[in-house]
């Protein structure tokens, strides 16, 4: 079991409460698993106080051994009652209210009104921009776990020849290919930060099924099982001559890459080929481009252009609603920051890590790539392994 | 593919407006997948209005065209800015504000502050408690739907024979039962409604690590991959002589059963057959009491005062932080009511469904049984199929 090193947890901490004191927040609160993982190393049901400066303290209700055992933060207590956080949270003394900052992006409203009231007259603010602005930037700690997770997608990849048969179903070849995820040691969990935003492993389609939309976060959307949750692979049966994509989430402690390759059994129509090859062109101008101070909305704009070009910018990303945007962050949850989108006057920085992934919808196929990269002082490095050609099996 | 029939969206519906009007709200504003697809049979991106009489409005955001195709209601309309909800939700004409009821158990806080200050000056109020009641009394539809589910399950228990073997991993094994479950048409989504209620599919252990606590919501933890989702199977090698838990949550579109069996390669020491034993008898007892008008906190303590008359008590349930529960519905999610719990005065009603599971955890193995059970003006019906006793391969 690999821990998180102390280091580690308080560089996170000091660049979250740079954040804080810039401005003027006098602590966080932090509650949600991912972040409690990112600031902690655990994931036991606990209360994690940032102060903005100073020690912070980890309030563990369950279980407090196995927190204690996880976390190399310092300061680690049980509370058992969460109406003892106003003692490790006080008042401010004089001058007016304490500002304390909330993951209010995925905080219940039921849990926000509790703590309103729990801290009253403090003030609540939302720090969910500074904790996601924070884990944006990857430690080398961080992207070896990242390569490792690589490596599991790759394994993944390579395994696909061996069970994609014309006349497998979309969700046995799913089966298949999860269990060999599952022996290699994935968790089986693909967290995701956005409400509502359900995925499984990914997504694994072929032929029309890959031009059904859905509301699924991503360019393609699939038939899927059933309307409770209708995304992704079904009972459809994969053919010849049709584009099969298997687009899944790898992870490894935690940590992820987001990687897609086409596949076909037999011949790939040229009109997937060509959009395949067009989708290779938007990777290569963006990996060209993209380096410490590019602008992202920029590079999704240069992506857009590529894809009018070439005449099937109708169905670049999605069809018939594509989704605004053509890379977006990867860590410990798949909707990180940077997010390459319409309009994003953010710019990369070192160490962001994001998965590209220009693609084309059709009603009948899709075909395109995505690789996840990271941002380095010289350019982009792609971190996914693999030829990015359709893979043919004959 | 199966839509849900209009009929049994309307009884839905109105089941939620007797509800509404009781409490004087004057209209619920549904947003969440697993609600979505209990009133509006779709999780497309959507907002749904149901005034507290009168007929309901789906609004959609993303995609339109399949949200009309799965959905049987009769007002389906396109919205693409979320701003124009007032116009869909007018406000009162004269005499006070408008009561809105919203999802405030899973609503992030953001969200809530933004229809806070679109809504104004309507009252907020929190109507997850109205939903999770009507959503406890499940109809014939939904009841045949749970059947399959157990279908579902007992095809995958009947098959752990075939792939438990000495020194198989617990992940191994995990991976080649999901790949059945797949086959069949699990979705591989367990939807949770709890905030931070993370799980895969269930929990698989072995051993000692059905020993190790976690944060995990039952009374099992499991030493799991990684501290990033500290829970359920791990790397441990399977072997002989030692209790074997499997417990899965079987889906088919969308509706659950929850499940769980003891298995042991070899001889099962005596501890654990004696505490199998107890649990059994405990479910016997509950199954005998739990007749429509029976009260959920008084069957808990049956079971309390049993586990602590076989000597056994100190591992009811978990160890060393012992859940409260011992019973907790299913549905559309894994924590539906109604609970089984320490001191809940709420009564069973005809219709409810709930996974049973007294269990016992011991630092080096656990032992114990669950099935789902709908309530009847009978009694209990098992839905789930299969010998409870532990199961033995030489």
């Amino acid at each position: 079991m690999r821990y998180t090193p102390r280091s580690e947890l308080y560089q996170r901490v000091q660049r979250l409460q740079v954040l804080l004191q810039n401005q003027s927040i006098d602590g966080a609160l932090i509650v949600q698993n991912a972040d409690l993982f990112y600031f902690a190393g655990t994931v036991q049901q606990a209360h994690l106080y940032i102060p903005a400066g100073g020690e912070p303290v980890l309030a563990v209700k369950k279980n407090y051994e196995r927190a204690a055992r996880e976390s190399a933060l310092e300061n680690i207590i049980p509370l058992d009652n969460p109406k003892n956080l106003t003692k490790i949270i006080p008042a401010r003394e004089q001058g007016g209210n304490n500002r304390i900052g909330l993951e209010l992006d995925v905080l219940p409203a039921n849990l926000f009104l509790r703590y309103q009231k729990m801290f009253q007259p403090a003030e609540l603010v939302d720090i969910s921009l500074l904790i996601r602005t924070v884990r944006a930037v990857k430690s080398s700690y961080e992207l070896n776990l990242i390569r490792e997770a690589a490596k599991l997608n790759h394994k993944l990849f390579t395994t696909v020849s061996e069970f994609l048969k014309e006349g497998i179903s979309e969700v046995e070849l799913a089966g298949k290919l999860e269990a060999v995820y599952r022996r290699e040691g994935h968790q089986c969990l693909v967290r995701t930060r956005a409400f509502n935003m359900e995925l499984a492993y990914g997504h694994l389609m072929s032929g029309w099924s890959l031009g059904v939309p859905s509301a699924a976060p991503g360019p393609t959307g699939g038939f899927g099982l059933n309307p409770s949750f209708s995304q992704s692979a079904g009972r459809k049966l994969i053919g010849r001559d049709e584009p099969v994509i298997v687009d899944y989430v790898g992870v490894i402690d935690g940590y992820m890459v987001d990687q897609a390759r086409v596949f076909c059994i037999g011949d790939l129509p040229p009109k997937f080929k060509e959009a395949h090859n067009t989708a290779l062109e938007i990777q290569q101008i963006i990996v060209e481009r993209a380096k410490p101070g590019a602008v992202c909305g920029e590079l999704y704009d240069l992506a857009v252009q590529r894809a009018n070009a070439s005449g099937w910018g109708e169905y670049f990303m999605g069809y018939p609603d594509p989704v605004p945007f053509v890379g977006h962050g990867v860590g410990i949850e798949l909707d990180e920051l940077p997010v390459i989108a319409r309009g994003v006057t953010a710019k990369l920085e070192a160490g962001m890590v994001f998965a590209l992934e220009p693609k084309f919808v059709f009603p009948d196929g899709a075909a395109g790539i995505e690789n996840t990269f990271v941002v380095t002082e010289q350019g982009l490095e792609n971190l996914t392994a693999g030829c990015d050609d359709v893979i043919i099996y004959l």
